[in-house]
């Protein structure tokens, strides 16, 4: 990696909440995170005692591209060594625990994260082992609760979709100019005008077919066509288009 | 699975989004999917042309419980096929696309959807492979577009990924009732007299060992005690608890 890129995902660093997985189970997993780390614009990520290991094959090849943050990633033997320059800690848990301890939705937790984060607040996430999630004191430790909304019949969720969600609600939060989402393609919309002026060509053309037949039909016929015209958000091409399957549809062939 | 199990999930189709994933290359995405669905009570999977062939060990393997959505699911040979009973497609892409067509964010695309299928609209999301994505064909076929908002700098996302953050905002709209949330503890909150009854005790051990000193400064000292005990949002117990801690500290130990 380049010092250039080692710097600027430093300094991302400092705005952004750390990721501290404890105890992760598969490679595969911590893979995911990963790339999701980088899909929503988080770089430091702190693995306490990964069961198989360090560094892991698995998580490299789930990564896609997204390896510079395994690279950076620091791995730690306790929670507390991993956790001790951080300011405010995040636990997430599905399961109900019998502690005194705020609780957040994703959305919530990120939008206190992120004013805290604006303040120079170094913001932990504790993500607890695949099986078994984290321990009480674990927990304890923390400030307060994340916990991600899921059915009451089947809440075993996936250790790197939870991280997902909650750095999703992050990157919401995050400037518009931050974002890749498809450009709003600038459709230029038919004006009134013109769709009058289609409507009219239309009608003409059903007129010499008989279309509107009987008479006293005609009214509820032609309200139908403007109906239908207006409900549909017509482009100029989608007006040409139109125009030209009208004009073909009437057409007599010799 | 019982028929009471197949007759409840077949309710719960016609009242969430039908996931479709067009020719998905992993098993493993295929299972992460199925789980995510279970997460955010969504039932009913289409698969068309799955890479590599249908059943799918590692589909089963990674679904962790979910084999049920996996034992549901369809399969088709063209999209066109999958989707003959749908009234409202969304295709679900990152990538710019010349075409003409509305694009939503995740939450305003579930927030549409609902009110599409409380009206028994059947409304399907469209998910490409992998490696390519949906092909514009496809995304022709659909009536509007999701994109995921991601980093400009690194936009791959996985799969199953996607899918999960546009269940989850889709499970957001759920009643709350539906919803496995960490309970709210009850946490017995102290009063502001049991507050002042521990900082008036906590004062006068203070004051017998002489920490209000030199004069001056004793206001501003009992205004520091005040202001903190005033910010933690103490229990019952953990006033409790101080009482204690106080007590104790203050004994003579003979």
């Amino acid at each position: 990696m380049s010092n250039a890129t080692e710097a600027k995902i430093k300094l991302e660093c400092t705005r952004s909440p750390i990721i501290v997985l404890i105890r992760p189970q598969l490679g595969e997993n911590i893979g995911a995170v990963a790339r999701a780390m980088l899909n929503f614009k988080c770089s430091e990520l702190r693995i306490v005692s990964p069961r198989d290991g360090w560094p892991n094959k698995q998580a490299n090849s789930v990564s896609s591209g997204a390896g510079r943050i395994l690279d950076m990633a620091k791995i730690y033997n306790s929670t507390e060594s991993a956790c001790s320059d951080l300011h405010y800690l995040f636990a997430t848990t599905v399961r109900k625990r019998g502690l005194t301890k705020e609780i957040f939705s994703p959305c919530e937790a990120m939008v206190k994260a992120d004013k805290m984060i604006t303040e120079k607040t170094r913001v932990g996430i504790l993500f607890g082992p695949e099986r078994s999630g984290l321990e009480n004191d674990e927990i304890a430790q923390s400030r307060s609760i994340i916990s991600v909304p899921v059915s009451q019949e089947f809440s075993s969720i996936n250790l790197a979709q939870c991280v997902v969600i909650i750095l999703y609600e992050w990157f919401k939060l995050m400037p518009r100019e931050e974002k890749l989402v498809s450009p709003r393609i600038k459709t230029k919309l038919a004006t009134l005008g013109e769709i009058e002026y289609l409507k009219v060509a239309l009608n003409e053309r059903l007129e010499n077919k008989n279309y509107f037949w009987p008479e006293d039909k005609r009214n509820s016929l032609q309200q139908n066509i403007t109906n239908l015209l207006g409900r549909i958000p017509l482009t100029k091409a989608d007006v040409k288009t139109l125009h030209g399957i009208f004009t073909t549809l009437a057409k007599k062939i010799k």
